[in-house]
């Protein structure tokens, strides 16, 4: 066990001394030739194995849904009304305002900011494009691959610092009041990427009231909306009849998808929001699909049956993930509790545990794990344009590695995290 | 059996004679309230039967391709290498310029073009949507979803005349050589949708020869590459190899589909390329895909084996076609044959024939048989703006319904065929 003791405090003596002996851990860490990966919220093959029906589904002269389609044949661009109705009761959204999709959720999201760009929303006097700059609010920590989208688009993303029950509020209606270029905001409303927090009631309720565009949309990326590690989940708060209720029932775009329920890469996608929103996409999307795969939803309404069958399924996924959140717990509190050069949430859903170390060594942290075989996700990368302004924010997924793997890379992690902070605080002295 | 008679050249009496005839025969056709679809080149269920296997394939505990990737999780951009070996076989083209994607290779055109206007080709100097109008030369008849996607992105669509042997070059050149706004060609070479035209090999090398802006883009929809309904299949032209040799390597994207060879709505998209249109198309696409349904690549992979049993596969959908087409044709030869008031193709592939009506008369007589229950494809669907300029075409898709079904079809068709002529003639009289 490395000493217990409040880095930050020690004295310059103490600090070298601290330091040669992370340095004498890492050079431990490195000759065990590691090659470990922490990088994406990938499910385990154990967690794919749940779903292992899937493979010989829907089975043979099974392709017909409940009112006689051929799942097997062209068209019917709104998905099995049978699945949606299992994900309607899931996500709280009515049938016909939910539409089943191909495998990825991020499609559904991009293509409906490029057909905002290129036609504008039911909302939106002309095309996004022809308003350049469009301005979006990027609650931070957050997903790196919503703000690839938003930056490859050349949208201007604007940080907004995360709380513990959302994004600031306060600094959004600020912006919204002032800023009509303001277009959009990326949400992950239950157990956001990466910090695991549950968006309150309260924010959610001010989300769909403040003063904005009247095409400004909330993209609700509802990822993780069954995925809790706790017995009591975090409620799906019912965003498109609250945006009604404020009279703003266009601005929530709601997503999900069975990605990390089923398959994370042959799975099924959902887009739910308001008639007019749902028409909208039906008339863009229409003009490049010839409807998405009907096959695959109707083997996903066989492997599930009901709501209840997913509320099952997801309990077989805690039981697996919550051991490995366990551990990067105990490993994070027995090596770096009481040296106060980190803290990390504890999250009650979801995929990721969000690491913030000293202040300015995150990427030294990062380079260090990855000279060890230990990968991270790029340093700022839970950041717009990649960009940790205080340089201290690391994403754990554990979800991929099996236990004794993850337990290497978290103990080697630490190391890191504390050699990282003992090489900055000697500088400093 | 109606009378044998060239039409136009009636005398008035025997024209109100013909007419009073047709006008009989389209009446006993209304008492029979029939409901048939001619509408969309759709496989019939007994096609999709042949694919049965599908629907239990790759069966429990085949999940991995013979890299040992596993198909089931997130990743792989590119598709599985070997379904892609096999129909790079099929259609001429390296592994390593060949994706394979989701169910829609349509939607690989669509977001080809719209990652062209967003950001530009890697041949041009800016994004397309900063340089419009956008124009595109459009063969027709051609095929109404790709005029669809055109126009709903405010192209500009040239119609070019079709030949028996491809589109018209001459008339190609000249506007190639006068308009560098022009940035695409709507193309099927095999098989042509409806005409069932096959590019002849001088037609293709001018195509990717003539003069004409960098970033001019061939859409080279090889829908029914494999799709012959006679014993020699017409050869799958090595486009991308003939482009290179004529210094335009850039110029042809490829796209084919299992769309027509399994299920209609649940299989495997293809687009071949240049490397740099390949990395250019990976760039944009990894940032809105998680990757394609590798299960269902690993699915098809399973079913074919290889290039053999993709050709074996599509003889058995001949044998289910075959007498489809052939039931049309005799049709529209025992009773529009003497009439001299129609034409229509006789294709060795593909799944149309395109009728030639008298001029001026293809609306009213979809309109005949739309009343008699008879469903056609709208008018004019098969050109740019749905606007046939000489009303005169009608798309027949012989493959969904069976063959009674069929018969009574273009039995009826072939009355308001010559009930149309005969009205329009005694308006000239």
């Amino acid at each position: 066990m490395p000493r217990q003791t409040q880095i930050g405090l020690m004295s310059h003596a103490e600090l070298v001394s601290e330091h040669e002996s992370q340095n004498a851990n890492y050079a431990t860490l490195k000759t065990a030739k590691l090659t470990l990966d922490l990088t994406r919220g990938k499910p385990s093959p154990e967690q794919l194995d749940l779903s292992t029906p899937l493979l010989s589904l829907p089975g043979d002269g099974d392709f017909r849904d409940g009112s006689g389609t051929d799942c097997r044949n062209y068209g019917g661009l709104t998905g099995l009304p049978e699945l949606r109705a299992i994900f309607g009761e899931l996500l709280g959204i009515p049938v016909e305002q939910l539409l089943a999709g191909n495998n990825a959720s991020l499609e559904l999201m991009h293509d409906i900011i490029v057909f905002s760009m290129l036609y504008g929303t039911p909302d939106s006097p002309r095309r996004w494009a022809a308003d350049e700059p469009i301005k979006w609010l990027c609650p931070a920590p957050g997903y790196d691959r919503h703000f690839a989208i938003t930056e490859a688009l050349g949208i201007e993303m604007i940080t907004i610092p995360m709380r513990h029950d959302g994004p600031d509020t306060r600094a959004i209606a600020k912006l919204l009041a002032e800023d009509p270029q303001i277009k959009g905001l990326w949400a992950v409303p239950n157990y956001s990427n990466p910090t695991g927090v549950v968006y309150s009631e309260e924010i959610v309720r001010e989300l769909v009231s403040l003063p904005a565009a009247p095409d400004f949309r909330l993209f609700w990326d509802n990822a993780y909306a069954v995925h809790p590690l706790t017995d009591t989940a975090a409620p799906v708060l019912d965003v498109l009849g609250m945006a009604a209720a404020a009279g703003n029932p266009n601005r929530p775009l709601v997503f999900a998808s069975t990605s990390k329920i089923t398959f994370a890469g042959a799975g099924v996608s959902f887009f739910g929001a308001s008639k007019a929103n749902i028409d909208w996409y039906l008339g863009h999307a229409g003009k490049k699909s010839i409807g998405p795969d009907k096959v695959n939803q109707l083997r996903h309404l066989r492997f599930f049956t009901d709501a209840a069958g997913v509320r099952e399924h997801m309990q077989k996924h805690r039981k697996l993930l919550e051991p490995k959140f366990a551990l990067v717990r105990r490993i994070l509190e027995d090596r770096l509790g009481a040296s106060k050069v980190a803290s990390w949430t504890e999250p009650r859903g979801g995929y990721f545990i969000s690491l913030d170390v000293l202040e300015g060594t995150a990427a030294r942290v990062i380079a260090l794990a990855k000279d060890a075989g230990i990968a991270l996700t790029a340093a700022g990368s839970a950041f717009p344009y990649s960009t940790d302004p205080e340089d201290k924010n690391i994403r754990i997924a554990p979800s991929f590695p099996q236990l004794p793997e993850l337990e290497k890379a978290m103990e080697g992690l630490a190391t890191c995290v504390l050699l990282a902070a003992t090489e900055k605080l000697l500088d400093q002295h």
